[in-house]
């Protein structure tokens, strides 16, 4: 059941890798021989009269903020500024199924026999084969070549359900938090773990941007990044946030989350200090988050991802506001986000299109 | 946050390692380096007349059919015979507060490296760190030596909670059901997953009896293996039930279970047409078993395991009943297996320990 190999890269016209960043891209050297077949969206999420930029070779369009502005008007005040949660913004304008979003930073990792792993390759086997979150295999992910479903793995549910995210991980630099950070700061990831599997329903995890892969179509909506960054009073939970509603609504909907592989090596450990700064009010704020999250239910008729967004975005009113005011302009910005995702998403087609992007 | 190296071998006093066997126990052999300091419990599951060798050097009790039915008495009807789901007898009698139970046609596997695999060890090093039900932690088990809680896990939830249970897997031949070994008769798992995990609460695993470590005394009365075997309609789902059982149980009482390394070496894959001859029905049963025991609730009073297994033996009764007789007479050896063990285990003490056990 393993995705075909071929000699075209696998769903060559069919996904967007999404790159936020500030600087130019000369780590996409590395990722030449995997990248420069498929189209990149690079959000720029600083300073928009920088250039940045991108090597040779790449086919790319490039939004900075003056762009962001000018193709959602007022609704760009969804999209966070001065943080690589604005890269949110490049999966509602892309028109593909597919997206593939990585940081900067994020190199090629190796295998234990030293290749070099072909993440997007993964992500994408991962994406195209079912996930399992009613029941848990402990043979991992069956679909993979020389695996199945172990005895006692009720048959009705060996179809399978269809995936809408695949999370990947890291070796080298972990994605911890500052207080772990500052704990441990030699720590390095070096166990490479050869297993994709389920997220079980019911079960919330975190959800780390920096390697991640998605079914635009079927989980693009609730893929939203949040307020963080300049202005706002957090940072360093965009992910998590999309990684806490993506769950829900794919729970509810019946679609399956993935985690585990492809590795990617990363680099270079970000400041402690100016973590804790973003951080330390989601350290706190995020023991009401998670039970909130836990404790979610859709109503029946949310049966499209918008539908329940725009539900979660009640809940989170009614529930959180009281938390904090922030949860409050988030809970608009999700609306926001929601209408700017339709305006530009109208019925498949190019209407709505961005303009003035770079080739 | 791993259990401390040192020379006396880990719980040497604590820990009785339990196998069912119809043969001689030469596969001990090759275990010895790793079993030896360790007390045995031998549980004889075919013609009691047969005498079972045993390796010199090993320190063990032994218990035939004739065995149990002195011991137990009418109660004795609630252990199987002629099948490997006598074993949980073994578990009854034990006095220790650990147990680790293995099969006879189970070898030492070897790690990527070469290196023989101390399962036992591992188990022990399994049990002895919590377990992490309420959240997913995407580096696996965060108490293992370089690995943490990533980025975005609540604080609150990283003491984690005890372990009750952990579950190993199987190199070579995988544990799959008749219907999976007829279609894939040359399928080995060659894949070693580098990782242990707890299984979230609220989700069922398919739990195998081959290779398996469990606390005792947090949830020894619920590790009944039930009726299979002589005289019963169905064989080879006496460690799913009882993993459904524990898993349910442990869920209700905030305990954890583990699943992931150690391996063993898995020789020999049993007979396709036997096995499902044995499974036919539990493969249509657990259709409805599943959603039964996804949807069981324990009541707030059931705090004991004891109160726990008797409150799930009256719904088996209430709901399962009308599946098939077999699970009336089911649920009333459930209530029996609790007598005896509570017979066996008053207040902690010798009472009622077993007689006229070899050594």
């Amino acid at each position: 059941m393993a995705a075909p190999k071929s000699l075209t890269p696998l769903l060559k016209d069919e996904l967007d890798i999404v790159i936020p960043t500030i600087r130019n891209l000369d780590f996409l050297e590395m990722w030449r021989p995997f990248f420069q077949p498929y189209h990149l969206i690079i959000v720029q999420d600083g300073d928009p009269s920088k250039t940045i930029k991108v090597p040779e070779g790449f086919d790319y369009e490039l939004y900075n903020r003056n762009d962001i502005n000018k193709i959602l008007g007022p609704k760009a005040n969804c999209i966070s500024f001065k943080d690589s949660a604005c890269r949110c913004f490049g999966y509602m304008v892309s028109k593909k199924k597919y997206i593939f979003t990585i940081d900067d930073d994020c190199f090629v990792a190796k295998d234990p026999t030293g290749k070099e792993i072909n993440a997007l390759e993964q992500h994408i086997k991962n994406l195209l084969s079912p996930s399992t979150p009613f029941f848990f295999n402990t043979l991992y992910d069956p679909y993979r070549d020389g695996t199945d479903f172990v005895r006692g793995y009720p048959f009705s549910l060996r179809e399978g359900v269809p995936t809408a995210v695949s999370h990947g991980l890291w070796l080298n630099i972990p994605d911890y938090d500052a207080p772990t950070q500052l704990v441990k700061p030699l720590e390095r990831n070096t166990r490479f773990v050869d297993a994709v599997m389920t997220i079980p329903k019911g079960t919330l995890f975190p959800m780390c941007g920096m390697n991640l892969a998605f079914n635009r179509e079927l989980i693009g909506p609730a893929m939203y990044f949040g307020l963080m960054g300049d202005g706002q009073p957090i940072g360093r939970y965009d992910d998590m946030w999309a990684g806490w509603c993506i769950k829900v609504i794919c729970d509810h909907l019946g679609l399956g989350v993935k985690t585990g592989l492809p590795y990617i090596w990363h680099s270079k450990a970000s400041n402690p200090f100016v973590n804790l700064k973003k951080e330390y009010k989601g350290i706190y704020w995020q023991e009401e988050l998670i039970p909130f999250f836990q404790s979610v239910t859709l109503p029946k008729d949310c049966t499209t991802v918008q539908k329940c967004y725009i539900e979660l975005s009640k809940q989170v009113k009614a529930k959180l506001g009281k938390v904090d005011d922030y949860f409050n302009k988030l809970a608009d910005a999700m609306i926001t986000w929601i209408e700017a995702w339709d305006e530009l998403n109208q019925s498949g087609a190019a209407a709505g299109a961005p303009k003035g992007s770079a080739k």
